[in-house]
Order: structure tokens, then sequence, then C-alpha cells
């Protein structure tokens, strides 16, 4: 129930007593703009309004029906999983195909002009490639359907918090993101194809929960029980769980992100469910995959990402290394954190300012390119495509110098993992070390840097590639483009860690246990990884998941604890940076801890507008028109609180002209059904769009029927943690307060 | 708020209308020693009494303080990790002790008397000395604390459901448990000690976070904080997750596990510390258990039962074999299971009526014996002692008898699993392929069903086996031993699994890939277990986690999904039945689907005991003396609700004889405050222990101070469902609601 956040400010500033300054100075420490962007989004119903239209079906049903229903939500949990996997098989296919016909191309082009010189032109077909592919991903993007930009995992995030962000689940995002994805992953930019999984596996459960496509305008009739927001809730869940699950090769790990991310209620059956939709997702992946590599039932590719297995098992032979062991883990993931926080910290002021990087492409590139992309405020599609166009070029053009005037030669091995090592300058039957790193999917490389023997890599190339795939990944983060930041963490990390490997083992030369710099990779990757996206036990899950290897919890844990506390002392994470930047009122785990001196009364806004149970239609209709009483609910009253009706069901009730005055003359109007309602779920129109005559203003309008009349309630004395706790049990739902004589009624204001 | 549930059905009855006679015959199922049963037991105070002095408490905390109590849960998490993996291990190596010794005595017996003839000796001594073991651990149980015997997970459950059993967290408990497992699992009894595991870990946390001991009336002064029931319940399923993790090395598990018997409400942080304590848990008993044999460092041991490495993949050369697999799969589940419930059925009619044991006994064993048994309901624990010691006899007979009478031989192998190999009559070089699985503890017994290589096995040796060890699992689980139900499921399962898929290869002996039983076997122990226990994720994650190979997920699922579906369709589980039979008023996940047509009002009792803002000493004993009215908290009002005042709460206040009149001569009473009732929590003195004279009973005591002034209400008119979900959130809270003219308070009774 969002409304306009200023007004309940400005009565408690009206009321306010000395003691209260405190008070009044925390909440304004809220950012400026969350106030004005708070009335764009609205929230999702989690509570089923248990009207009486409701509770006469569910009377109807017998336990059979019941029964169905269940058999149906697994079906469509099934159904979930299954075309989740499709399509995370589609992205995989498709990237591999167009990555393998680039990296071809160029390197018989780089082969073709090593010997004669030239190689500008390899340069020039490389990042003309880069460019195109990227181009035609971002024009999707920029020009159809920008929320398909980044990874869409905030945006999941809000959706399972409770927040209704436009557009975000519907089928044209899931197109956009999937091209998007496939096209920027193919352009060679450093980003993964992870994090839209996870909002492909969302999009995919909204759609198939409801058993129609309002953009192709195709109702297939069926499912019409789910068509509302608590059951659309917990198939999305599924679907990010299944779309975590495909990425990773991960189904506990899926579940685990979920409830992570969205439960704040947990139920059995429905987190079975979340986990069947996993398994099939990455068992659907796995079994096509396994077709397209032409061994068809070797299931050995669960997700997209794989990262080999990881056969030795944690050990040591001593206490002493053990413990030496963590501690330089501890270390480790604390450094990378500092790091990787001045660095987000900079990523951010570069985001507001962009100052520091015009700065250096004005070095680096030309005048008139930074000109351009000084117009980047005006948001013009055009220049974010170019934009991406132009980071792309950049790409390339860096991978190339890098593999250049990189001198590390390694002998090429047998059972080396590389697809396309480059010669280059090396002498025959050795390749390029730094080209293992550029040039090759990010998927592979990490790959590489977690499984190829000691010594493959030169500690030089290791620390120049983090640098310059940190700054890359940094700026390609944020460009409209549909792509992860979990794949180029993981480099990021596994390349540092790796490198850190290297460089301990040659000051403790004598324990050869420790030696295997693969390990250091990992561990380092898992750093990067949790200090950027902030995630704990799911991610700990996930990535013992993706190595195979149960020992390695342990570590993973424990660098990822460090990596929160360290990285939750200097920032927030990163998506929940990208959700304030959006300023969408997104409800925390907890309340703040000393707040304890706040009540229920103080965070609510009064006077609150209401309804009594048979409304003029003309009130209903100023109400709902006005744009300062924006609620999304409305209690019902005869003096004291007895239901609360929803904007949307009032809406409908316009719309079907459901009036005290038409039921008298039966013949001509039907009963309103549950199902008028679901029909109109979830794209309600708006209020202007509703025609009410001037004499149908003055008829009444009954909401007896209609209204919920058991909302959850809290009493206005109720201090703010117990009641934020309360809150979130059924997340951001509307609470009208219980009445007192002097302030009649309250309801919850996004401002907690 | 327990309290006598027939009242409440009788009202029911003075209003019936005809409509409502469904309704009544509904509630008429109820069984009928519920009723009786249910004083027994209280609810656990899930929900923070927010009182005045709580409230002041909480605003003269710092922020630095709300940080240090963070830490500290991170300490005693931390703390119950290591003290659960140090009692695992100290259980695991006093068991291999003792059951090494004990098998070495028998086979060197054995293999004296082999030759010579008179191998009853031998049987003697082995029975005699199974007997030994299991009558010290049942003398323990039976003598000193009965609530200690079985695996302690059905009383785990219905703490974490917010029932209190008294005892069920006691440091005596635990001694008596460990004590107990040892002995009973030395015995050689169709038990195994990784429930126990669980119960013993919930204890620790009990203890650990109270930073105190009731029963050695030591209190060592910290964590104060957390003495209430909100805290401590936190704490507990740290525990039981730590528990689990050590017994099957599965951290994650062990977390699932607790959410999924313990939590309605899901907390990031608390997850995480959960996560934390099992992650704990696991490496202290890994690296302990390395030093014990000898390989420090080498953490190859992660849990109790250790499953071995399954290092195939799933894979299949087609499709076809692979739905084939699953097709398989789904039939041996639901097969396992249609037999498992019939004898879960019997195995109930058993303990009802002992009348079929009497009669397999009659013919069996001596009249004597079964005499004394007939005596078993008198409950004697002399003759509690004496069944666990004719069980431990009978098993170690039929063992034997198992093993004279094989003629399975099997040749030695270099790389064989087995510790005590028996040659008994076989040739030199070759072992009794029927004493790997009796003569042997039963993890090791489950390891080589696993692992060892096609064609250890007879069918018919694996057909007896699984027979003869089903009916003595059965007469086992329920003895008065601590003792756990997994190990002997696993074994049972896994024998049975490894004999279909002996008979599947035999049939279908083109497919060479799926010849290898021990996937059956797995398979086979999965669905065995999960139609016992009826876990459903947590079990999938432990399973998967113990065999070290997430491609096993997806059947492992499917089994588990299969067992429970096919299960329920029967019978509840194993530990859902136990909780019945002791009547133990556990709240489910859901109320019956089809209870849409009754409302709050129409489950709750009325009229109900409240008491006066300010109220007379007397009424106030006279209430909690009345044994008809064993509230746990009760609605204190002046006409309307206004807060709630637990039974608790009021002996504290009657004991340090808080009454107004006292108040105003200030010299002798101090200010009551928070410490004073966590210094009585739990163990709250009985009403009649407090002493209230003639002249205190007219005195005033003022609850305004010490009620909660916002308590947890529904209105009277909501529906059940919902009702039954809002108090799922914070499980069986006390419910007081709203205020109507004609039924002034409600209050939630265990009728729900």
């Amino acid at each position: 129930m969002f409304h306009v956040g200023s007004r309940s400010t400005v009565d408690l500033e009206e009321e306010i007593t000395p003691e209260e300054d405190i008070v009044k100075s925390r909440l304004k420490e809220i950012p400026h703009n969350e106030k004005l962007l708070s009335l764009k989004y609205e929230s999702l119903d989690y509570d089923n309004s248990e009207n009486q239209l409701f509770l006469e079906e569910e009377r109807r049903m017998s336990h059979m029906g019941f029964r169905c229903l269940e058999i149906r939500r697994w079906v469509i949990c099934g159904l979930i999983g299954f075309l989740t996997g499709l399509i995370a098989c589609l992205i995989d296919i498709a990237v591999e195909e167009l990555a393998g016909y680039k990296y071809s191309a160029v390197k018989q082009n780089i082969e073709k002009f090593t010997e004669f010189g030239g190689l500008s032109i390899s340069l020039i077909l490389w990042a003309a490639l880069n460019s195109a592919f990227v181009m035609v991903g971002a024009i999707a993007v920029a020009f159809f359907e920008p929320i398909a930009a980044g990874s869409g995992i905030p945006q999941i995030k809000c959706y399972l918090n409770g927040v209704k962000i436009p557009c975000v689940v519907r089928l044209k995002t899931l197109a956009i993101k999937v091209f998007g994805v496939i096209c920027s992953v193919a352009g060679g930019l450093a980003v993964g194809k992870e994090g839209p999984m996870i909002h492909s596996g969302a999009v995919v459960a909204a759609g198939v929960s409801q058993g129609r496509s309002t953009s192709l305008k195709k109702d297939f009739k069926i499912f019409e029980y789910f068509r509302r927001d608590t059951e659309k809730r917990d198939f999305v869940s599924a679907g990010a769980a299944a779309g975590v699950s495909a990425a990773f090769g991960a189904p506990v790990g899926g579940v685990l992100f979920s409830l992570e991310e969205g439960a704040s209620f947990w139920n059995q059956m429905l987190t079975w469910r979340i986990f069947f939709a996993s398994m099939i997702s990455t068992f659907t992946l796995n079994f096509f995959l396994s077709i397209y590599h032409g061994k068809p039932g070797e299931l050995s590719s669960p997700g997209l990402i794989n990262f080999g297995r990881f056969d030795s098992d944690v050990r040591g032979t001593s206490l002493c290394p053990c413990i030496k062991y963590y501690t330089f883990n501890w270390m480790l993931g604390a450094l990378f954190n500092v790091i990787n926080y001045w660095l987000t910290i900079f990523r951010i002021r570069l985001k507001k300012s962009m100052s520091f990087l015009h700065f250096m492409l004005q070095l680096s590139l030309s005048l008139s390119l930074s000109l351009s992309l000084s117009l980047w405020y005006i948001h013009r599609p055009c220049l974010q495509v170019m934009e991406a166009m132009l980071v792309a070029a950049v790409t390339a053009t860096v991978a190339f110098a890098m593999i250049y005037f990189s001198n590390d030669c390694q002998p090429l091995g047998q059972d080396s993992t590389e697809e396309y090592p480059l010669q280059l300058f090396c002498a025959d039957g050795e390749y390029n070390s730094m080209a293992t790193a550029f040039f090759n999917t990010p998927e592979r490389s990490v790959r590489s840097l977690f499984h190829n023997p000691p010594g493959s890599y030169n500690p030089l190339t290791l620390g120049v590639f983090t640098l310059v795939y940190f700054v890359l990944a940094v700026w390609t983060y944020g460009l409209t483009v549909s792509a992860g930041v979990f794949i180029p963490s993981l480099l990021i990390g596994a390349a540092w860690g790796r490198l850190f490997g290297i460089l301990l083992s040659t000051i403790t030369s004598s324990q050869s246990i420790w030696a295997d710099p693969g390990k250091y990779a990992l561990i380092g990757a898992a750093a990067q990884l949790g200090g950027i996206v902030r995630m704990t036990l799911s991610l700990t899950v996930i990535m013992v998941e993706a190595t195979g290897n149960v020992t390695y919890g342990f570590p993973i844990m424990l660098v990822l604890m460090t990596a929160k506390i360290v990285g939750d002392y200097f920032i927030e994470g990163l998506y929940d940076i990208h959700i304030k930047l959006q300023s969408v009122p997104f409800l925390h785990w907890d309340a703040p801890p000393t707040s304890h001196w706040l009540t229920a009364r103080e965070v609510m806004s009064s006077p609150v507008t209401c309804f009594n149970r048979v409304e003029r239609v003309g009130r209903i209709v100023d109400v709902l028109s006005n744009t300062s009483t924006n609620h999304n609910g409305f209690p019902v009253v005869p003096g004291k609180i007895c239901g609360l009706i929803l904007r949307s069901q009032l809406i409908v009730l316009l719309k079907h002209k459901v009036f005290v005055e038409r039921a008298s003359s039966r013949l001509s109007q039907r009963r309103l059904q549950l199902k008028d309602f679901r029909d109109a779920y979830p794209r309600f129109p708006p209020i202007q769009s509703i025609h009410v005559s001037q004499d149908e203003r003055e008829c009444m309008m009954d909401l007896n029927e209609f209204m919920n009349p058991t909302p959850y309630t809290v009493p206005q004395v109720s201090y703010l943690t117990s009641t934020f706790a309360r809150a979130l049990n059924r997340t951001l739902l509307p609470h009208p307060a219980e009445t007192t004589p002097n302030n009649p009624y309250m309801t919850f204001t996004d401002e907690l």
C-alpha cells in the first residue's frame, strides 16, 4: 500500500516533540529521490483477499478439487523447469556456435598475418565482429525493452520482496533478454550468461503459471485459479530457482537462492516444488546439451558454467598448514573485498558522474568518442547502443594488445583445455598464455584458471589480466545489454586467487600440498563473487555444487562470510546498490536494531482514506483518481474497521458497473464472479480509462461482498521491530490498524 | 495457550445447527486420548513479550550493544558446532573400539571352534556380549532418563514446532543418550547412531546458549540475554542442524532439516548462523577422526556414516534406458513403500497389542520369557531392560544362524571393505558373504552394499537378509534404548535395492551400464528411508551430500517423492506416528484444505479467563491454581483487550510479591527487572510452591508494566485456513481475538 511518502513525514513534523528530534533526523536520512520514485512502484498483494466470492468458491471445491489443484501446481513447476532448461540450452548452443565462428575466423586471420605482419587488420576484424554482435544486442535492449538490460537479478529480488516492477515478467522481456545475452556474450564483452538465466526462469514461471499471454493476446483457459499475486509469486520463486539451477547446475543452490532472496514464509510443499523445478531444469539442460555434444545420455554438463571436477579433497598433513591455509584465505577474502569495495565505490561514482571514465577515455581514445559519450545523460537509446559498441571494440582492442605484448609462452599439452590456442609469436608447439584468458569465452577461461596445472600462467600475465579485466568488467556492467556479473567476478577472482597461490607457493616452497594454485583460484573466485553480490548461504551451496566436492564447503563458507562482513563495512552489495539507485522501496530482513522507540503510530500515515460498506460511486472514482491518495488498498469502515478493499477490485467493480441500483433490475445484470477479477489480472486498467456518467456517480456500490473481512492489523502502540517482523511474514501487505478514538485508521507506508 | 480441549467441543455442541453436523463429525475424529494428554504439554512462547521492561532494556542498548549480541550469537553457534562435533567423535570412537573388541573376540572364538565343532559356544559368547552391552545401555535409559529412549527426532520435531516437552533438552538427557547409543550400537542391535546425534546437538545448543546448567546448579552469568524461548529455539535449530551435519557429513542437509522441521519463519542471518554451526560441526568431527585414524589433516570422514565416493556419474547411452531407469526407480520406490506401510501398520498394531509379537515369541522362545514380556504393560523399567537384552540376544542368534546356514562364499579380494571377514566353512581365501552383512557395524554393511563389485552377493543371501533384518529393525525401534532408525532403514533399503538391481541385470542382460547393483542399493536405501521418515528436501540433500555426487540428486529426489506420495496414502511417517501416539498437539503445515467453512470463532473456546490491568492477588492465585483454566497466557482487559500476560510472568510476580501496596513503601522493595524473569527461566516454579498469606490475597497487582501490550490478534470472523497460517508464522503463540459485544474474548486451543 504505497502512497506519497512525503505526507506522513509532514504529519510527523507537525506533532514533533523535543525528544522526537532524533527520530526525525533519522527519517531525514532516507535518500531524497526515494520519495519521488516510490510513486512508480506498487506492492504485490501477498495476502489472499478472503472475501465472500473467494470463500464461496473454496467451499464449492471438494477434497478432490484441492488435490487436482496440487497436481496442477506440480505440473506447472515441471513445465517451468523444462522450459527454463530449454532456454538455457538454447543460449548455450547459440553462444557456443557464434563464439566458435568468431574465434575461428579471427584465429585464422591472426595466423595468416602473424608471419607477414599487418596484424592490425586482425584487430579491426576482431573489434568489428565484437561490435556487430553487441550492436544487435544493444539495439534490441535499448529500443524494445530497456528493463531487459543488466542481469535482471535486482528486479527479481524486488519482485520476490513484494514490489511490482513494471514489465519485469513479460514475454517480450524474456525474448529480448535471451537474444541480448546471446549477442553480448558472443560479442566478447566481459559478461556472463548466468545472471540473465535467473530472470529468464522467473519470466517463464510467471507466464506458464498464468496459462495465457497478455502480450500475445492468447488465453489457454487453464490455470485460472493461479491468477493472483500469492500464487504467481510462488511460481516465480520456482522459476528463479530453476534459472539458478540451469546456470550453475546447482538445484539445491537454486532453492536456497529463492529462499534467501524471496521467502519470508517457509512452506514445506512449496519448497519441495521449487526443488522439483530446479531438478527438472538442470536435468533438461544436461540432457539436451549431451545430445548437442554428440554424447547423448552422458549427463556431464549440469549447468551453463561448469567448474570441472575438483577431485582432490581439502586436506592437510598437519594442523599447522591447515590453519595457515584458512588464515590466508581469510586475509585473501578481506583483501579482495577491501580492493573490491574501493572499486565498487569508484564504480558508483562512475555511474553518477562518469568523470573519471571520461578522463581515462580522453587519454586512451579520441576526443570525439568521448564527447558523444558525455551525451550519455540524455539517455538516448542510440547513444546507449554506441557506448555498448564502443565497449565491445575497446574490449577487443585491449585483449589484442595484451596478447600482442605478452611474452608468456607455454608448451601445448595433450590434455589442454584451450579450444583456440593462439601461437602468435611463440615457438612451434607452444601457445600464448595470455590468449588462454582473453581469446576464449569467459566460462572456459575460468575453468582453465581452476584446473590448468601449476606453471601454466606467468604471475605477470595474471596480474595484468586481473587489472585489465577488472576495469573492463566495471565498465561493462551497467551498459544497455543483457549481461550477468557472475562470470566476470569469478574470472577476476580466479585470476587474482591463482596469482596469490603462485606467490604463496614461491614463499613457502616446502609445502608442496598447498602448491596447487587452482584451489586458490577457486577460493579467490568465491571471495570476489561473494564480495560483489553479497549472497551467503545460497552462494556457498552454488559454489559447492558447481565444484562437485563437498569438502570445499568450509573454506568457501569462511571466505564468503569474511567477504560479507568486510564488504558490508564499506558498502552494500551490487544488487542492493542497484535497487537503491532505482529507489525501489525494498523491505530488508530486519528493522534497524535501534528502532525500538518507534511505534507503528509514528511510521504510519494519517488520516487514512477509507470507504463505507456501501459507498457512493462518485466518491470512489474521485478517490481513485486523486493522485495524492495513491493507495493500493482502502479500509472499509462503519465507525470501526471491518474490511479492506483493493484498488484493483474497485476498478473491476466500476468497470462492470456493479451498483446497488442496477442489482434490483436483475435481468440485465449477472452476478460478478471471481473469474471477472482473474480475467482482469494482472493488468488492471487505470481509473482514467473507466467512464462513469454523472448519473452513475450518484449510484451506490456495496463493498461487503468484495472486501477482505479479515485484514492483518497491528495495534498502533506496537513497536516498529515487531511490526516489521509481522509485515515481513507476508511481505508488504496492507496493514490497516485497529481503531482507537483519536486516530481512526493507519496504513503502512513505504517509509518503513 | 493450551487448556482442556473438551470445553470448546461442548460449546460447539450446544449451538449446533443442522448444517454444522459435518463439522461436528469432523471434530469427533480427533483421537480420544489427545484431550487427556494435551494437558501435559505447554507451548513455547515464540512471541517476544514486548512489555515495558523489555523495551526499556532495548532502548538502553546502543548500536554497539546490538552488534555485541550478534557476535555472541555467532560465538554460541560456533561452540554448538564444535561440541556437537566432539560428541559425534566420542560416540564414533567408542563404538568403533567396543565393536572392534567384540567382533575380534567373537571372530577368534568362531575360528577356534569352526574346525573342532562346538560353535554353540561362540553363539553364546556373541549373544552374551551383545546382551551385556545392551543391558548397560537399557538400564541407564530406563532407570535414569526414559526420554532418552529412541532417536529423539520426534521430540526435537515437537520442540521446534513449539511444544514444550519436559526434560527434552537437559544435560542429563544428553549424557544418558550418548552413553545409551554407544551401548546399543556396540551391542549389535539393528540401530544407528545418527538419529540420537540430532537430539544431542539440540541439547548441546540449549545448554550452551543459556550459559548455565540448571542440573549442575552452575551459572556462568553469560548469555543472559538469550534466556527466553524465542532465542533458545533459534539455537536449538542450529544444534539440530549441527547434529545432522555431524551424523551424515551434510551441512546443507542439516540446515534444510532444521528448516523443514522447525522453521516457519525464515530469517537470512539465522540460517547463515545455522549453516555456520553445521560447518563447524562436520569440520570438528572430520578433524578429530582424522587424528584418531592416524592421518591428521586428511579430512575424509565428514560424517558418522560415510557412503563412500560414488565416482561414476548418472549417465545413459540413450534416452531409452534412462527413462527405463527412472520408471524402474519409481516402481521400486512405490513397491518399497507399499511393503513398508503394510509393515508399519503392523508395527503400530504391534505397539498397541503386542499380540502378534507374543505369537511369534511363543513359537520361537520359551513360555516364561513370553509371559514376562506380557507384563510389558506395567512398564516396569526392569522388564524394559530385559526386553532389550532379549532383542540383543535374538539379534545375535539370528545373525549367527543366518551366517551358519549360508553357503554363499565369495573370494576375498584385495580391496575388500570388510574388516572382519569370516571364513567359517568357506574354502581358504574366501569369506562368508552373509557375514559381511551381519558380522559388521551397520554403517560398514551399508557401505559394502553400495560399493562391493557386482557379484559380491548372492540374491538369496540378500533376500533373506532383508527379511530378517526388517523384522529385527521393526522389533528394535521402540525398545528402551537410545537408537536411531536411519541406518537400519538404509541397510534394509540397500539390500533390497541391490537384490532388485541384480534381478534387473539378469533380465536385461544387454545393458551393462545399468548392471552396477550398487546404484540400485543407493536408490533403494533412499526409498526405504524416505518411506519411513517421510522427509523430502532435506533427505535428498543429505543423501546427495553423503554420496558426494550431485548427479544422483535427480533419481533420489524422484524416489523420495514417490515414497512420500505412496506412503502418505497409507499412513503417516514414523516420526509423526510417534508424535501422535504421545498425543502431542503438533501443528502441521496446512490446515485441512476443506476447512474453509470454519471460522476462528468456532475453534476457539469461550468464555476466556482474563485479568484486569490492576488485579487482586487472590484472584490471580485462584485462577492459576485452577486446573480447569490451565492456560499459558491471559488477556488483560478493561472492557477491551489491551495486553497479554503469561502464566510464567504471573508466577515470577507472585514470587517477588510485586504488589501495589508494597510499592508505596519503596525502601523494602527494589523494582523488578527483566533479569528476575530470566533467572527463573526456564523452570518456573509451580503455583503450589508459592505461599501467599491471607493478607496478601487482598493486595493488588499492577500488570501494566509486565503485560505484552501488542499480542497477535485475529478477528473472530476470520477463516480457519488463514488463522492457521498466521498462527504458524509464529508457531503456537497465544491468540486472544478482538472484542465484539457478544463474545468478548477468545483464545486459541489445541483443537486446531
